[in-house]
């Protein structure tokens, strides 16, 4: 599959609207790059302006890939041999321009994205077509609108089976995948 | 409607197939709960038999409750209402024929389970039925073979596009949740 997912540090809301830079998560990188494997995601890029952070992904990375980790963990080391660091969105679909001789459309994630939205099916068939895609997740409060303008679609937000809508990143990533990546004879193609 | 979930840290299986009681993790807390307040769950059971780790939850359970969590975070307070720390599978069983006035089916998960397994819409078909059921979900590597026996019904193993299969208990709760309890008007009564 050519579908290639970032989860951006900034620009992101924090409860009081402001825009922020929110701090890594340990369990966001292991959780979304399992899934991400299991999923057949290209890519899984962790995005932050802060070099301290980069470093430290460099290192989780590093200790998983290479070190003890590796040895003791196979599977995991498997799944963050996905991820990659990254400084900016804009340095993301340069990345991904690069290696897939094509620009990606952008498809943003939210729990509360309003107007014109892509149904689960929709966004379905954008993965058929088999040019890169690249999904977009926030943390904190969510993606800042400057975001939201740079997209091309926007995914409708993951309806449970009441009002309330407060998943975890991890969790409404999983659950994207599992609706948009599901296995599909045809999805099972190598990407770009 | 009549779903209610149970995350095991006994018996559960270690890297080694030897039977373990595993260490409660914060995240599997919150993730889970925000997960199954999203889909209409109605109980969330944390089991240990470890008194010091029921402590911890009750502990984590009142902070946002009815602490300082609670009132920066009402979001959270409204899907810890669902945690109920438990001892055993045995006391939780108990707990729901108490409430439901019959015993609930029990429903196991897990990443390899083999045999006769139920899919995921023959299972969507019971849980339609509105008979109470424990979905039950282990930690480490995996529910022993004697939780396995005691339950009714083994849940198809998630696929995603390929063989890679090492999802997080987080990320796999909330595919199950959404596969079995997403949106249908049907499906939106009250519990038992």
């Amino acid at each position: 599959m050519n579908v290639h997912v970032a989860l951006l540090h900034y620009p992101v809301y924090n409860r009081q609207h402001q825009v922020i830079v929110s701090s890594m998560t340990n369990l966001d990188i292991h959780d979304i790059a399992r899934a991400a494997l299991t999923y057949g995601v290209q890519r899984f890029y962790m995005v932050t302006p802060l070099e301290d952070q980069l470093q430290l992904i460099q290192r989780l990375v590093a200790h998983w890939r290479e070190g003890h980790g590796a040895y003791r963990h196979p599977e995991r080391k498997m799944a963050l041999e996905l991820v990659v660091p990254a400084t900016s969105l804009t340095e993301v679909v340069e990345s991904i321009t690069l290696d897939c001789g094509q620009k990606p459309e952008l498809l943003v994630t939210g729990a509360s994205l309003a107007g014109p939205t892509l149904s689960f099916s929709e966004a379905r068939k954008k993965v058929l077509l088999g040019r890169p895609l690249l999904l977009l997740f926030g943390t904190g409060w969510g993606l800042t609108n400057e975001v939201l303008e740079m997209a091309d679609h926007r995914l409708a937000p993951i309806q449970g089976s009441n009002d309330y809508n407060h998943l975890s990143v991890r969790s409404a990533a999983a659950i994207i995948f599992d609706r948009l990546l599901g296995t599909k004879k045809e999805m099972l193609d190598a990407g770009c």
